[in-house]
């Protein structure tokens, strides 16, 4: 028999709205076997007969019976013809089993994760902007995407491969996707692929996750520009390595402090087609040099060419991998900013001796990339979409690069100064007032502008203060209401610290 | 000028096959820039002025000048204005660059992995058959599938959200899915879930892969089941743990072995539902006990419930995430079985206090799941085409149990023993006659025939040799032939083993 207050949660937990997707059964069934696991209904208590039960609730005795059937087949009730129902004689279901005061301070305290999972999370994980806003970096203008063209492939391949696209795919990636890739790399990039060599992903980071894990063991170095993409060395930090930082110049990377202690790290991460984030091309000669230095130490050139789709200024040099007879260059791409973030495809080509450890690695991470989104994907390129599309948006993008280098000119002249890139979906200022980069992003950010703050990607301190003004997704005119809007915070700010300074 | 040789090298390159795709100044520039890069052209080195080399190669002048000017851009060649074009002064171009005898000998050679790279590409990784065939396991039915329902669902997302799902998607997985599998794991698993509690993944490998990081640290120890799925196995291998094995019985897994040793290890990993390989359903007074463990030593369960939507014979028990009032279970799920391997979506639900931290490491990972796939399984949820095609599903494999079990009684009753479950797709099968457990899974993969072997599945040596056999995505005269097809491939295996004795 239920106490008043058993009946009463019951009825609680049947007309709760977050059940009100269950059937009646189902939801009484649930709710007597919380007072069981609760302990609030002990080993061995006689539950009411269904009729009076039916009765209290006001639902049909069928639906009693369906609930304690369910009880019972769970292990939850004991049911003895002609004496009823009983709750079974576990141990465990005793009273106090209710969330106890411990369980509820440990909730409250930090989760009991591992070194490496407290560190990953430390780090704040690689967040990207849901709906992006001026001047949110590295996202493309997703909002002119030829999106008919794409789902009428989609139809073709659906059409062509019906339920085949329903299967377990290739994890190194569909081959005519691979084929496609190879084909682009070596044709637009100056890469030296086969199909074979292509490890499709699900982005970038991804790669970069994989090659820190399979290159490299907890506690060795890998060698990163300084300033750096936040994305990879929080991968190297999540894959336990120590990250020596390089210098940079207008060439790039300042490959003499590799050059001086050739040993001190197995394995070289560098953006050398538009630096992230200061956007310099690494010259022909260092990276030659580079090349020598890894094929000399059997040491790895891992080359993230994220946007070079987007080069403005002439043809962009051809990439690292292209150059290397040795075998030694990993190149990484990705469509998250050639075509569209949600796609979820990057890419790796691979030296020919990494390409089965990689891949069998990537099956124990997470499996395989969807085949649907793969052969929609080899048709767009195929086709010649790809191509049409990136070419259409380099001169987008080229546009609204210089209508955000002069309305910075005229508008934030007094606060920053543009350093140009040849390429890429952002641009480096560098604060040339007294304003504090800080005081200036979390200003811009209460006006509901982002900006990236370039002193948190250094590894030294020295470092100019600035920020990061991504272009690429937003058309003139809201680049410039964001310029013009930035321009009377930036004036706000610094009339409010110079009268704070005169009081 | 060129040497003979070195114009027929251009030629070749221009003429190969792979190259076709190219523009021939592209081709020309490439081919060009390769005898720089091996050597065969040194620096300072003069080229063939654009009007000759335009004359040898048979195109026009400008295409030559295209390359040479690309070559020009990119810093492999000077251009003096009357002198010529020059191999530029890079001493990294010098003869001897090519490929090396010790770079060919390297390449040989297993490659340069880390430790941990090196182990798992020697685990094999998670291998499925891209082509299912019998008897291969954990496989569903596919060419059945309600591709046109889901084809409709997408076009619906697509008109409703248009360019919306090309953007990055939360992290944790997109709201309307989180909520839909939250109402489902209620209903159908009595799982204690709400939509902010769902993490949203590629599949239950990457929720396995995940947990094992960031739960644990290499060398600490985490209970699995013994004999244990494989896939789980290799995921905590690769993390570095140490894997104490625990002995199963008909009721699962025997918890005294973690009770008499509690804090041993920090977590558990098991499936209750239907034990891979054994099908066995954990008892409910071991579920209990285990949460107890779990919350005393604050220790972590991972519940993989990879195919519970498949239980036929009464209702599945309810899984030990609902049990859990002191939250350290993680429930594991996926749709690769329920709806098809190729939508690389799985999920876990989680305790609170991990939703942070797992949806951060998440990003360090891979980023996040497709939008477009999320939004169209939210959907086909929703609108009950889920559940429908469990059902379905659900009597269509109890028939295909039914049929092999029967099929195997009258067929291989001399060589096995059928062990039927409850649930899953995929059912047991112990060797009784003499045929070694080896020589039958070889014999029967030459002709065509999947079966997974039961003794590598185990830890200890204690295990009883068999195979496990798919029967999900079989037709029942696609069961019929494979099964008649072991019995005569088994028998002449035994008729040879007997006369090999004999003789």
């Amino acid at each position: 028999m239920f106490k008043h207050s058993q009946l009463e949660s019951v009825k609680a937990w049947i007309a709760h709205p977050a059940h009100a997707g269950m059937p009646l059964h189902a939801r009484i069934q649930r709710a007597v076997r919380q007072l069981i696991v609760d302990g609030a209904l002990g080993p061995g208590k006689l539950l009411p007969a269904s009729r009076a039960l039916s009765k209290s609730l006001g639902v049909s005795r069928d639906t009693v019976e369906a609930a304690y059937s369910q009880l019972h087949a769970e292990g939850f009730i004991d049911r003895r013809v002609g004496s009823g129902s009983f709750v079974a004689q576990i141990t465990e279901f005793a009273p106090g089993r209710r969330i106890s005061q411990r369980d509820a301070l440990l909730r409250n305290q930090a989760p009991s994760l591992s070194k490496r999972g407290s560190a990953m999370f430390r780090s704040g994980g690689v967040r990207e902007m849901l709906i992006p806003r001026p001047f949110a970096h590295g996202v493309p203008e997703t909002r002119t995407f030829p999106l008919q063209s794409w789902e009428r492939l989609e139809r073709q391949v659906r059409k062509e491969a019906g339920v085949q696209t329903l299967l377990h795919g290739d994890p190194q990636g569909t081959e005519p996707l691979r084929r496609a890739i190879a084909d682009y790399v070596n044709l637009e990039r100056g890469a030296r692929a086969t199909a074979d060599r292509v490890l499709v992903l699900t982005s970038s980071q991804q790669a970069l996750s994989l090659c820190a894990n399979m290159l490299l063991d907890p506690g060795e170095a890998i060698f990163i520009e300084d300033p750096a993409y936040y994305g990879a060395r929080k991968a190297f930090d999540a894959a336990g390595l120590e990250c020596v930082p390089i210098r940079l110049d207008r060439q790039g990377l300042v490959i003499e402090q590799i050059i001086a202690d050739p040993q001190r790290a197995k394995a070289v991460f560098l953006t050398p087609s538009h630096q992230f984030p200061t956007g310099a091309t690494l010259a022909l000669d260092r990276r030659l040099a580079l090349i020598e230095w890894a094929s000399r130490h059997q040491a790895w050139i891992i080359e993230d060419d994220y946007d070079s789709e987007f080069h403005y200024a002439g043809k962009p040099t051809a990439c690292v991998q292209g150059l290397d007879p040795h075998d030694r260059t990993i190149y990484i791409g990705t469509f998250t900013k050639s075509l569209f973030p949600g796609l979820r495809i990057g890419y790796a080509v691979l030296p020919p001796q990494l390409v089965k450890p990689m891949t069998a690695a990537r099956t124990l991470l997470d499996g395989h990339t969807a085949p649907m989104a793969q052969l929609t994907l080899a048709r767009f390129m195929e086709g010649g979409h790809f191509g049409a599309h990136v070419r259409s948006m380099r001169s987008v993008y080229a546009e609204r690069l210089d209508v955000l280098d002069r309305l910075i000119d005229k508008h934030l002249s007094g606060f920053v100064e543009a350093r140009v890139p040849t390429g890429g979906l952002q641009m480096p200022c560098v604060l040339t007032g007294d304003l504090p980069e800080r005081a200036a992003i979390d200003a811009a950010r209460r006006v509901g502008i982002e900006l990236l703050g370039l002193s948190a990607l250094h590894a030294t301190g020295k470092t100019k203060a600035g920020f990061l003004m991504g272009f690429a997704a937003y058309t003139p005119s809201e680049i410039e209401i964001a310029v013009r809007k930035l321009a009377d915070t930036f004036t706000a700010l610094k009339r409010g610290s110079a009268s704070m300074r005169n009081h």
